[in-house]
């Protein structure tokens, strides 16, 4: 049995990642006869969503930069542990909506924290583990967060209460990693969805090829 | 308006370092005109109580080791925010029960995950921040063991159902701890309660007079 592969998406609120994930599920299925894992982090494991809940609750305004943050990596350590390593164990593809950059890019340039601490913590977590596939989809701000309020099904959380400078950071923080990562591949998603949904998936077939 | 000083109780469960705690407190503030702060992890700081719920909860047996250890530091990191480093700014004598050894001591020795990454994260969360005195109660396995059984007031919790072993391991990490850090007294705590407290007293006390 070989060992499943994992593909991350990346990207800032709005830059449409999870519809082009979504679009995606039907014609990757067919392409993996070991199995296929769509999952996002906290990713259905109980006491990761209870971390999330927490992190999310709008009461919780004292909440420290650094507590979020490790609040984060701790649901990623039981999202990881339960669900994605089992899952690669049995040779399947893993699709996972944001990991280990999210925090490098809304924590480590977002909220300034510092990248060199949000790296540490991610290789702690993931012992090492990293995706053999990064699909970043890069949206100018203003246009990500247009798209944000356009989407009316989901429910305002704290963390939309920031502004748009925050937006700028995490984007500028997710293309300083891309150029640095051989494993990030920048994908433009300020165009229509179809053709974004398109390139993503010659990227992930070409990997499933190699 | 000078700064507070901090100090921490550590130690194995059933030392009885929480008793010397109790004891003590209205004789140190008689001692401590700019005001003495008693706290534990998590201290009455809401988002840490809520992360302490998560992680006592008898349901989740599927928690792992580094989830269990990163929710600790994240606790930890809101009560310091929050709690302690205000009464230390006001120049306060803040006495902790539990700090940082304990993740190094439970989690570094007992749990195994090594010593140099829970130092690591402890200085991540705490900026750098040590105590100016650090008082370990040491006390053998076997009677710190029985002393948690005959005390009935406390809910047993997930923890509480470790084996000899860990409690072994947690000693053994302590008494390590103790040996490098000059910070750390260690007090004979298997000697009668009002000895242990008497001792402690005076280490508290020298501290104040320096």
């Amino acid at each position: 049995m070989t060992r499943g592969l994992l593909i991350s998406f990346e990207g800032p609120d709005g830059a449409g990642k999870t519809s082009v994930l979504n679009a995606l599920v039907p014609r990757l299925a067919d392409l993996c006869s070991d199995g296929l894992t769509v999952t996002r982090e906290p990713g259905g494991v109980a006491i990761s969503e209870k971390i999330r809940e927490l992190i999310l609750d709008v009461e919780h305004t004292a909440m420290d930069d650094k507590t979020e943050l490790l609040l984060y990596i701790a649901a990623r350590r039981q999202h990881l542990v339960e669900k994605v390593l089992p899952a690669i164990g049995k040779g399947e593809l893993v699709l996972m909506d944001r990991f280990i950059d999210s925090s490098v890019a809304y924590q480590g340039y977002g909220r300034g924290l510092g990248v060199d601490g949000v790296r540490w913590l991610n290789n702690f977590t993931t012992d090492g583990l990293v995706p053999d596939l990064t699909l970043y989809f890069d949206v100018p701000s203003e246009l990500g967060l247009a798209r944000i309020e356009q989407n009316s099904d989901r429910e305002v959380n704290r963390l939309d209460l920031e502004r748009l400078d925050m937006h700028q950071r995490v984007r500028a923080g997710y293309q300083a990693i891309a150029k640095q990562e051989k494993r990030i591949v920048t994908i433009d998603a300020s165009q229509p969805l179809p053709e974004v949904i398109e390139e993503t998936y010659l990227h992930i077939k070409e990997l499933l090829e190699r």
